[in-house]
């Protein structure tokens, strides 16, 4: 059976990459339109693939150190040998799952363009297609690294069930340090240009959007493509990856005491090769007529994911049923909590921040009264936002748990069942993904459109496609979110289970609050969401400023450039948000590696599982919070765009304008670099265990 | 001994009140200068009484209606028949010791002002003095009710040093709802006056602060007397009340077993005691020259705060070797380690808003690129600044507990240990809270010097007092935020202490976070300040909006009003801020009270215990972030208006002052109240424990 078994995630993971060939193929086959468009596209791709090429040089050495350094520990037999490899894998088909997603972007926003002078369903069409490439490539890569692995340990090196998890635990920290790297510093990017841009651009030159006057339009395109398209996709691999192996592992925990750890291993594996195939049905049915209204669109995507996640939910239950026998199948049930928690999820989002809600109609309202009340307004928003998905999480971790039968006393099958619900709300990710990815496109497509001077209809149906690029980028990160609150708390349980095959005495109910060593860990790792916010906002507004007086000096010094007769510098504009993006994503990430393994070593293991549950829990809560608010801010300055309050131009657009700024940073940078912290504390709690447990019989206290 | 040790704390208590009144009469043994001054004096405290009258009422209801629920539920056998009685004292002296603060406060204003017309240090005494009558009602007024009860419980009706703690406890809930409600109201009233006068006044008209033509300026100086003096008068008690008899349950924890529970628990009550005999001392050595620099001023107060600090580590090593015995010595160390910590913390807030240090001037740096990057650098810098207080209470835990002989194993002697950091932290409040007090004094007398047309060096004068009490306040704060962390963590440990009596099997270390039903409660508990800090901040924002265009309305349609010609209906805004801040002060405390409930019916007391750790960790990160991220853009503001980028009135005073709207609510509404809620979630929870652990014997899961 086991062949069998890794031969359907083998083929999953072909199926999805095949998908997404295809599908690029498609989108290439569109025309790039009018010579103008061409170069334009071309310098966004070329400002992209300088800027991936410095990210990954640093990258690089950054990961040549780790690898020595968990070399070195392998050496003392802190770590088995398969570790430093496992790393670097993790790494490399990470970064590259960001980089193929950026080729295809880069490649089809000039092309979305054009095919919107066709029509809006054309437009639809590439755009959406550019999304499933990247949807399906982070999926496929996501499986091929774990199918490779778990052959290569499986079937060459003849490793038992819990050493392959072990083993492939550690390319989850491969693959989230290069995500956080390339979320860091794509989002630092993307907003210095963006906020730079609007700043000067919008606000004091009173110039519109995306127009070629401003120096610093073509960076912000480009921070599209290494922002969002790049960063995202890195984050999302990171993300797949994790709940998968992080679940394969609970699985053995749980399983491995009834001979049954290579089946409960592969039931993530193979739900997701089963998601794959449900998205690919459900891309077909993506597709949507020429009126631009926001609701018309919508339904044509969640037509589509919707479609997915049911035939998953379907697909599930078999699976459960004749892998892990019938006495097991109760959890199935946890799928689902996963599954509807996801969907829960993105709706309240949703509802926090698309104009077609209250909470962001009264927020734009609150322009009325100056730029400081929409400030309060928006951090309101999004602070009371995180009680619905707090809720929800916590029912679905409440449902999954105990239905599948954890106790207090025993809770193995239970936190198998936490783990299985993460896996069930990213088991789709290829479709979800696509609606999320083809996002940027749009926009920049919108931006292309502009600067092309071509006719205003073609910006309204780009504007259409941007729009609902928002509302999907925002359930998307709902599901983002959600599934690393459960991600990181299988984690947390997977780092119990290393822990108490070292310990005597151990187990999951070890970790009182009450313990001092638990509890101080519980607020440094509460504190660690904050800081990163602050380091990573910072950053931006470091970046930014430069930018900032780049245009201005520009604006000042280039004559003609206000009456369009001379053109920018963008270039230069582009390169200092290349140097200041890679030099400001260094220090979070240092942190980010550092902090588990100081923790562990000053409070031992105890220490780090109260930090492990408290960043969770304020990651979570803080990246909702920065999520929505920057969320509802955007589509508040959107709604004004539409003609409400005053429309643009007025003291009240003005105001909302500063509400958006202040939004970027915290919607694009900070929040979903929370995501991918909260996974990544825990894989290098992993991967430092066996120090930590070293030293901490030498601690006195 | 008993006896003995009970009239100490009499006669602390005592003393105390007797210095306040001294000085109530010193204060009123000056002049309130001109007729005008006495006008816009007498309509401030008419303003001021009248809001704190209809405050009043309405929490005469709710204390009604819970007194009768708690009332049912004695009747049922679920709490001793003490329990609805403590609960009303606890909120009567609470409400009282707000209610004096601000008569004093209203009475020294105008007083402070015709003073700071001979001279500064004259000023500086009038404030000073006032703000002493504040601080030592506050601590004589709790140790009252703390030794009023003890006296009952113990020789009137015969209760054991268990059931005494336990009764006593209560009367911390009573305190703390108060305590919320004054905070939340006050804080509400105070920002939305100071919003609403700032955005049209400043901003809009450009008329400067405290201009008699402003509308909103009678309610914005009524604002700092309600919410600053009053609500923080309320707030104060209840911090200094809930460390003391939190520690003292605890006290009877660990010494009841070795027969000196009585003694544990006397302890924290005679450390407040001498602590008030310190401050005392202390006070007279509070005095300055004529010179406004601000490290003078600091120095003067500084002086009298850390004497009294000293003198106090002085005093309670006697205490704590004759009390608890010379084996027990070594608890003086967490006392220690508490006061240290509190200064550290102290310290650290100073770094981070004082514009004296980089982080604020790189702030006020950030206006030169206009508001959103201001915001972005306050909120980063908020975040930012929570690091290091994490980490200084971390060692202040870790030291407390383990020095105090605390192990994971039996953990009640290291418990107390921390309750002892907290007293040890608060024990000279009366001093630290007349240096915190005097501000709000200052401010107003700021304002009626402005409003009376006084001569510009007086105005200099009460701006240098003022601007010294920003500081001071800020430092307050750290303490307050410091002491409440650690009182809630001692809170949480009474009601573990609790549950243990009533349910077997379940102690200290039966709460690991891997119990689903304790995780769920820590994120539910995170969440809680978040929630809290949205509604009190939307609170802010609702009623501000109300009084801009209340303002806006005044300005246009008086005439001559902006011409100096005719006044403008300043009752109106007092009113409509009034009636705003009370109709919302509602929700918020009753979310708190509620919520605590809910949780344990649902997750039993494995959930309230989670609960409660999530809400400190996350309450002490929301607090000092937004208290720092206030309190600095308020000082970027004011260095601005020092004459540092542009100065007064140019574009980056305006980005400044939006920073410094936006801060107004973090610092003075949403971020004190945090305080007070993550001990009032403790109280409420230990008073309706023996309800959940009733109901948790029929919860199927």
């Amino acid at each position: 059976m086991e062949l069998y078994l890794v031969i359907a995630i083998f083929v999953g993971s072909l199926l999805a990459l095949a998908f997404a060939l295809i599908m690029a193929k498609r989108v290439l086959s569109f025309d790039e339109g009018t010579d103008r468009m061409k170069k334009i596209s071309a310098s966004i791709r070329a400002g992209a693939n300088a800027y991936l090429k410095r990210q990954y040089t640093i990258v690089a050495i950054f990961f040549a150190v780790m690898f020595v350094i968990l070399g070195v520990m392998a050496i003392f037999g802190l770590l088995t040998p398969f570790v430093p490899f496992a790393f670097i894998t993790g790494g490399f088909f990470s970064g590259l799952s960001g980089f193929i997603g950026m080729k295809i972007a880069t490649a089809a926003n000039a092309r979305t363009a054009n095919a919107c002078r066709t029509g809006l369903n054309k437009g639809l069409r590439v755009a959406f297609s550019a999304g499933s490439v990247m949807g399906f490539t982070v999926v496929g890569l996501g499986l091929l690294d774990i199918s490779i692995w778990f052959t290569l340990l499986k079937f060459v090196f003849n490793q038992d069930a819990a050493e392959i998890t072990s083993a492939m635990l550690t390319f989850g920290m491969g693959a989230s340090s290069m995500a956080l790297f390339a979320r860091v510093g794509g989002g630092i990017f993307t907003k210095a240009a963006d906020v730079g841009a609007d700043l000067v651009g919008k606000v004091e030159a009173g110039i519109p959007e995306d127009d070629p006057r401003n120096p610093a339009v073509i960076a912000d395109n480009v921070g599209d493509n290494v922002g969002d398209v790049a960063g995202m996709g890195a984050d999302l691999y990171e993300s797949y990856v994790g709940s998968v192996i992080s679940c394969s592992a609970l699985g053995v925990a749980a399983f491995n005491s009834q001979g049954m750890g290579f089946q409960a291993m592969a039931i993530p594996m193979i739900m997701a090769a089963l998601g794959i195939l449900c998205s690919i049905i459900g891309t077909f049915f993506v597709r949507t007529g020429e009126k631009t209204e926001q609701k018309l669109l919508l339904k044509a995507l969640s037509r589509g994911t919707n479609l997915s996640a049911i035939l998953i939910a379907i697909a599930a239950f078999p699976l459960i049923w004749f892998i892990l026998g019938a006495e097991n199948w109760k959890l199935y049930f946890a799928v689902i909590a996963g599954l509807i928690a996801g969907v829960l999820i993105g709706k309240a989002t949703e509802y926090f921040t698309s104009d077609t809600y209250k909470p962001t109609k009264n927020l734009a309202a609150k322009s009325e009264t100056g730029s400081a009340t929409i400030i309060i307004g928006g951090l309101g928003l999004g602070m009371l936002s995180t009680a619905i998905p707090i809720i929800i999480v916590g029912i679905a971790v409440l449902v999954s748990f105990f239905v599948s039968g954890g106790t207090i006393e025993a809770p193995q099958m239970g936190l198998y069942g936490i783990a299985l619900a993460a896996v069930g709300m990213l088991s789709t990710l290829g479709i979800t993904l696509a609606t999320d990815a083809y996002g940027p496109v749009a926009d920049n497509a919108g931006g292309i459109a502009e600067m092309s001077g071509l006719e205003p209809e073609v910006r309204e149906r780009t504007d259409a496609l941007d729009s609902l690029g928002n509302t999907t980028a925002a359930t998307g990160k709902g599901f983002a979110i959600g599934s690393a609150a459960l991600t990181a708390l299988a984690l947390i349980a997977s780092y119990i289970d290393k822990i108490k095959g070292m310990v005597d005495g151990i187990d999951y109910m070890s970790f009182s609050v009450m313990n001092p060593k638990v509890l101080i860990g519980l607020f440094i790792g509460a504190c660690l969401p904050f800081v990163f916010a602050a380091l990573t906002m910072d950053a931006v507004g470091r970046a930014a400023q430069s930018v900032v007086i780049e245009v201005r000096r520009q604006f000042k010094s280039i004559k003609g450039l206000m009456q369009g007769k001379a053109d920018p510098d963008y270039a230069k504009c582009v390169d200092m948000c290349s140097r200041s993006s890679l030099k400001e994503m260094i220090l979070p990430t240092v942190i980010a590696i550092a902090v588990p393994v100081v923790v562990g070593l000053v409070l031992s293991y105890y220490g780090v599982v109260g930090m492990l549950a408290g960043a969770t829990a304020s990651g979570f809560l803080m990246a909702i919070f920065m999520s929505n608010s920057g969320g509802a801010w955007d589509n508040a300055k959107k709604y004004i765009e539409a003609g409400n309050h005053g429309g643009k131009g007025s003291d009240q657009h003005k105001a909302a304008v500063v509400g958006d700024t202040v939004g970027d940073p915290f919607k694009d940078t900070s929040g979903p670099s929370i995501n991918i912290l909260i996974k990544l504390l825990s894989m290098v709690s992993i991967v430092f265990a066996a120090l930590v447990v070293f030293v901490s019989q030498y601690i006195p206290f």
